[in-house]
């Protein structure tokens, strides 16, 4: 059975995803490290301030921040385990200073900004759609708290659309009557806007667009509980992969 | 009957106009201008490239262009003649200049950056609502060929929603990740995204929110022939009206 | 400072209500009542198990379920005290009876399948609305724990859209391929459709369609914290009211 | 360069597939055929009533009728031509008749409800989501002209995602408190309505839902000219297949 650690424990993520892991007849729930909160979980399991509680694990779940993950995930490859990312903030060189490590440790870190199956599938559906179509924009929505825009999964998208297609009509806008109308201006041109909105949770809609037509393709996450499937996904597929894999399309049959 | 005059006749939006008075039997076309494109109509009428043809109409329909019309509506006012005006791009001291004109006459300008029946009522129920609700924010969505953002409905929509309330939550931004992506800050702070997609027309949507629950209003045209029952509408509500009045929902009965 | 009290406290939203209620400065929560649940409130205020508990309330909220509530309201009504009622389920002869008993009582009798402001402007601005198209059709869609469909809100909303305006284009379908796909013929001909599905909470859309143009309404609830201003509002206004009076949107200023 | 021939030249959608053959230079257009409306199209090719004018094509377009092209169809397999198909209304032994007459023939009939492009990865989408979810429905909306409900394309599309996953939660309906109100239950359960509005043109929304979470993808045609691009594909794409292949998801690569 494979043995699953949990980093950032005492998170809301964390907290979830060891109910999750804890619950799954294919895991088992090794160890859940949190400096910072340290407590026993409703299965028994006392949790631990030191990430090497976690060392005989086969995959570690990350659910901390940015500061802290980067040595966590050089240490975890160090110990060759495999690691579910679900912390965010990280820089293009984090991201290429894990992938050396994880390569090089022939383990698996799987980087995600979003485990909804919907977000998913929205990604990987706006990269397979994008060369049939001429124009595309994204737009995410969310509730009023969030504090930094676009959210990560937006990013991804517009990333992984202009991936797959650098064939896209120009902005035809000349003037421009309300500074920053427009939206931002992501990879290949395409268009981000975010929106912030009370009473909403987290939303992302991906209009593209043809001669007569247009396809979209929008998921809506309106509980935590849509995250954990994907969690749970994750760390059952990462003992089969090596490297850096940023997206949990990239674990999509298709 | 009521006399009616059309300013901009070769033009799309003004040959449809003609036609639209011409069918309605409570209406009379009197006279088609343009300076541009003079021929015959499909009623028999023959069209005249001096505005003083239209002299004697009780209403004069204005589908021109801002240079033309600045001075078009000026002589309409002193003409003592009421102004139905579609054409776009007049600044805060042009409106000021016509309503003093008309007033002074005793005579109506209607101007109305959109005469379809959804906009209007868009725009009424934006701000009819608008007390109800802590945050608030207009994308508009039109075909890859329009060249200024955001349309002219989008901003009075925001205005009159500004004007309507003055209670918004603050922008939770702190980290703009990709540059303006949180769109065009219009007045009162609220939001204005604009998307330019092939396959669209013109549509407009205005997200309100409060806790738990949000509200959307969605307007759609797909067809030019939206716009007409709403030009015919202003036509006749013009002689009970004198001034200046910004957008058609302001006839509207509540 | 008026005095109110609580049927059903014992139930989810009896519950959440109370706390509203105890919450707000210009009220004063002056019973529960619950046969079933008898206990503690937050404030220190014991539920009763009899509602004569409630005999020197000026409005009392009934969250009951339709058996007990018929008795209830009478028995309010005999007592002279206003009724703001969010239970469901009554039939049109249920609401004869209200009316009469309440009318001559001189009290008011508020009764509303939704009370989310959001819902309660998407009724008032369909109804607003009806008369300027010739098609319409109401979604609604709500998680798949729900029983009974449409929802009380999409019922109300058809049959004020139907009083609003009898003028409708027929529908179009001869060949009817799928028995049933044209969804519920309500009022005035016109369509109801409901949606269940996991991963939703409760929303409600109206189209509106005239030549080439459609107007689209739509309110979505994600959280039970939406309902409680209206209810505050209700109480509120029911003072100055008498009669039964069905949707919030009677009490809106439009 | 690969010759094609068009039958119901006569028609709007064979007209403008003749239009579209004839501008492609990858193709030759070399019949146009229509019995009821013979005349000489733009490019100087004159139509012919008789389709043996088609005999040695490579591949036949026919946009006809059921009626008629149950038997074109018959007649292109003996000629050992390929079929694209956009005429609709046949019914499954007609489909299992093609398929054996073309399968013998070794040349292929590609037969699409819809040959725009958005509504084929729409399919294809749903589809490869379909084992995510629990629960899906399908809401087409179409011009209040249309007759027959559910549109073909919303029926393919059920059709496929319930050959994609059988395990659906069932329909939690006990009260239908207005009848049919649920629509009309498709393959596997999954329901399907159908909205009939003014101002619409061609419109297909398939909802997917799971805990927390749902998915959408929507398709708009706004114009006929969608269509021709996927009329293009399929015939430069039927000389490597063979037998009957239903959708032009089917084409896609993935």
């Amino acid at each position: 059975m494979l043995q699953v650690g949990v980093f950032g424990s005492g998170g809301r993520m964390g907290g979830a995803a060891c109910e999750a892991l804890a619950g799954d007849p294919e895991l088992e729930l090794v160890a859940a490290v949190d400096p910072n909160r340290v407590g026993v979980l409703a299965g028994g399991l006392a949790s631990a301030s030191d990430r090497r509680a976690a060392a005989d694990a086969d995959v570690v779940v990350d659910f901390t921040v940015a500061e802290a993950a980067r040595d966590n995930l050089v240490w975890l490859a160090e110990q060759k385990i495999h690691a579910v990312v679900g912390t965010t903030g990280f820089t293009d060189s984090d991201l290429e200073r894990f992938g050396a490590a994880f390569t090089a440790a022939g383990r698996a870190c799987i980087i995600a900004p979003n485990f909804a199956i919907s977000a998913v599938l929205m990604m990987r559906f706006a990269e397979l759609a994008a060369p049939y179509f001429d124009t595309a924009e994204v737009i995410e929505l969310h509730h009023d708290a969030k504090i930094d825009a676009p959210s990560g999964t937006a990013r991804l998208t517009v990333e992984k659309m202009a991936a797959a297609s650098g064939s896209w009509a120009p902005d035809p806008t000349v003037h421009e009557m309300l500074s920053g109308v427009r939206g931002a201006e992501g990879p290949a041109g395409i268009r981000v806007h975010a929106v912030r909105m009370r009473g909403m949770v987290a939303h992302h809609e991906v209009i593209l667009g043809a001669e007569g037509q247009t396809l979209t393709i929008r998921q809506d996450s309106t509980d935590r509980s849509s995250f954990m499937p994907g969690v749970l996904a994750a760390v059952k597929a990462a003992p089969d992969r090596s490297g850096l894999i940023v997206g949990l399309d990239a674990l999509l049959g298709f």
